[in-house]
C-alpha cells in the first residue's frame, strides 16, 4: 500500500502511538487534580507544550490546545475580534473550516469580503488590500493551500494589512504550513491554527497560537483549563502524542528531498499530458494534478484497488460536488472534476512516489480509453 | 495504589487502550475521504455510535461526538435554545461547565435564574418551577452531582417544566449519570451531555445527546462532519475507545455491589465521627465525606503518600478556593474545607475501599492531633 493522502491525515508515528498508550495506561490521572499524580501529569503537559511551541517558533504561553484546527478556526471567528463589529476579509482559497465560520457571521449580518486568487492559487494581495479598511476587524489567509500546496506570503500580506488598518487582527490557517513552511514567529500573525494529525499525531488534537500581546475571549468556559481559554479536561494522551509526533516529524523532515520528489512527479505528470495546478515554488508536500480525460473519483478508486491511496480535494468537503477553491483559481468544472491530490510525507520514498504516479497514470489512461 | 478519584477520571480500560492504538496504527485513514479505506473507517465510526447509543438508551442519530462534556454543555448554552432570547434556569448544583456558560450569557444580558438546593443537595423542585415561566428558553439540571453523588429526579423535573412552559428546552449534564443511573430515553430530556473518561475511555472525547425531534445549530462549522453539527475530522481512535469502554463498563457494572461498598464506607466514616454529605439514595459511585477536624487538602496529600488517591471537590475547580455547590447546600466554609470525595469504579473491591478508608481516617486522625 502506498499512502499519498497525507494532506488529509498522515500515518500516526509509532512514537506518537506509544506516547498516547503510555499516558492512557499509566498516567491517566486528571491533570487538574491537586494530588501528586495529577500535578505530575499537569507538569508533563506543560513540558509537551514547551516542546511543541519551540518547534513551531512560539512561546509556550502562546499555545492553547484545542480538539482540532476546525475548533481553532471557529474560535478565532467567534471570539477573536477586538470588538464584535467591523468587516472581515478572507481569501477565496480558505479551507471550509475558515470559510464556513465566515459565512455563518455573514448570515448574521457581518460584512464578509472575499479576496480573489490569482491563476497560481495565491491570494491576490492587491485585491485583498483593496478590501481592507479601517473597519476591518479580522483578516484570514491560509498559509499553505490544502488543495494545491501554494504558499501565501503571509509575512508580507500581514504587515501590509497592519499598515493599512490598525484594528485588523491577522489569522492564518497553518494546518498545511506548520513545520512544513516558515515558522510562526517569522510570520508576524496574531493567530495561527495547527492540526496535529497532519504531522503524525492522531486525529482529535490541534492548537491555536495566540500572540502573547493579545487577549482572546475563551472558546469554552467551565473548569478554566488552558489558562481559562479552553475549558475541558485536557486530552493528556494526545498532547503527549502531539509532542512525540512533532519531534519525530522534525527528525525525519528533509524539505529538499520532499521537493525533489514533488518535482520528479511534476515532470512525470507533465510528460504524460496532465496539467499541474501550481508551480515549483509550491510546498513540496502537496501536488494537485489535473488529469487528462479521466475523472478524479474514478481514478482514485481504481488506484486504491491497485494499492495507491490518493486524495481528491479536501477530505473535509467529502462528497460535496465541485471545488470552491479550484474554481476560484479559474478552473472549469470539467477541469475540477479531473483534479487529484497527491500529498507526501517525510517518509515517502522517491521509488514509491514514482511507482504510485505510474499506476495513477495507467489508471487514468485505461479510464480515458474506456478499458476499466 | 488504590485509586478512588473516578468521578474525575476513571482508569482507562485495557480494551479501550487497545482499540485506540489499533485505530491509530492500522486505520488512520480520514473517515471523510472517499476512497475505500476512508469509507471503511467511517462505517466503523457509525457502528461505534450505534453501540454507544444503544447502551445509553438513545438512537444513533441522537448522538453527536464532541471533544468533551464541557464542549457539549457549552454547545447547549450557545446554540441550544430555539430562539436566543428568554430566560434560563439552572440549579445551584451545576458543574462549572454548565454554570460558567450560563454566567457568560448573564454577563451579556440574559436573565439567568438559579434554583436552590435542599440540604441533601437535590435541586429544590418547587423553587425551580417557581422560576420557570413562558419566557424560559432553557432549563439545565445535573443528573447526578459530581460533588455529592445525589441523584436529581430528572424525569419528574423535566415533565413538570414542560407542563409549565411550552418553550423551555431541557438539558441535563449526564457526566456522572450516564450508564450509572437511569438511561437517557427514560428521562425525557432534550439534551444530555456525556463524558467518556468517566467510564473508562481516555480524556478528550464526549458526546451530546440531541433528541431527534430537535434541530440544534452547529457547535463548529466547516467540513460538515457529524451531520453538519460538529465539523472537524472525527477522533476515530477515541470513538473506537469510547465504544470499547462502554461495552466493558456494562460488562463490569454491578450497581448493587457498588452500592454495598458505598454503604460500608458510609458506616465506617459515620462511626468515626465524620459527616456524610448526602444519603443512601445517592449514586453508589460517589461519596462526599466531611472529615472531623482535618482539612481535605492535607488529608488528600497524606493519603496519596500512603498510596490512596482521593478527590477533593471537582478537579475542574482545581485550585479555586471554596466550593460553590457544597456552600449552596448550606455547608459552612469550615465544613467545605474538610470535605473529601471518594469515587468508586466498577472494579473497586470492597477490600480496597475499606483499606483506603481506614488509611484516610488514620491520616485525618493524625492531622487532627497535629502529628503529621
Amino acid at each position: 500500500m502506498i499512502y499519498l493522502d497525507n494532506a488529509a491525515t498522515t500515518k500516526v508515528f509509532d512514537e506518537a502511538v506509544s506516547a498516547a498508550a503510555q499516558m492512557m495506561t499509566d498516567n491517566f490521572y486528571n491533570p487538574n487534580a491537586t494530588y501528586t499524580h495529577g500535578v505530575a501529569v499537569k507538569s508533563f503537559i506543560e513540558s509537551c507544550r514547551k516542546e511543541i511551541a519551540k518547534y513551531l517558533g512560539a512561546e509556550d504561553k502562546e499555545i492553547i490546545f484545542t480538539s482540532c484546527a476546525t475548533e481553532s478556526n471557529n474560535w478565532v471567528f467567534s471570539q477573536g475580534r477586538k470588538r464584535p463589529s467591523g468587516n472581515i476579509v478572507i481569501s477565496a482559497g480558505e479551507h471550509s473550516s475558515v470559510y464556513e465560520p465566515a459565512m455563518r457571521l455573514k448570515s448574521r449580518g457581518t460584512d464578509v469580503r472575499i479576496a480573489k486568487l490569482d491563476k497560481s492559487g495565491r491570494v491576490d494581495t492587491d485585491d485583498l488590500l483593496r478590501l481592507v479598511d479601517d473597519n476591518t476587524s479580522l483578516v484570514s489567509v491560509i498559509h499553505v493551500s490544502n488543495e494545491t500546496g501554494v504558499i501565501n506570503p503571509i509575512k508580507d500580506i500581514c504587515s501590509a494589512v497592519k499598515r493599512k488598518s490598525k484594528n485588523a487582527l491577522f489569522h492564518s490557517d497553518g494546518v498545511q504550513g506548520a513545520l512544513k513552511s516558515d515558522s510562526v514567529d517569522s510570520l508576524g500573525v496574531d493567530y495561527y491554527s495547527v492540526s496535529a494529525h497532519k504531522m503524525g499525531a492522531p486525529k482529535g488534537i490541534g492548537l491555536l497560537y495566540v500572540n502573547k500581546k493579545l487577549n482572546i475571549a475563551p472558546m469554552l468556559v467551565g473548569g478554566g483549563q488552558e489558562r481559562g481559554l479552553r475549558s475541558g479536561t485536557q486530552n493528556t494522551a494526545y498532547i503527549a502524542a502531539f509532542a512525540a509526533a512533532v519531534k519525530q516529524f522534525i527528525k525525519t523532515r528533509d524539505l529538499e528531498r520532499t521537493h525533489a520528489i514533488r518535482n520528479k512527479l511534476v515532470e512525470l505528470f507533465t510528460d504524460s499530458g496532465a496539467k499541474i495546478i501550481g508551480d515549483r515554488s509550491n510546498s513540496g508536500y502537496i501536488l494537485c494534478v489535473c488529469l487528462n480525460g479521466a475523472k478524479a473519483e474514478i481514478v482514485q478508486n481504481a488506484a486504491c484497488d491497485r494499492g495507491v491511496v490518493i486524495g481528491k480535494g479536501a477530505a473535509c468537503s467529502g462528497s460535496k460536488r465541485g471545488n470552491r477553491v479550484l474554481s476560484a483559481m479559474g478552473l472549469s468544472d470539467s477541469e475540477v472534476e479531473r483534479c487529484i491530490r497527491i500529498s507526501l510525507c517525510n517518509d515517502t520514498s522517491m521509488g514509491d512516489a514514482v511507482t504510485a504516479s505510474e499506476i495513477i497514470l495507467e489508471c487514468a489512461y485505461k479510464i480515458r480509453r474506456g478499458n476499466v
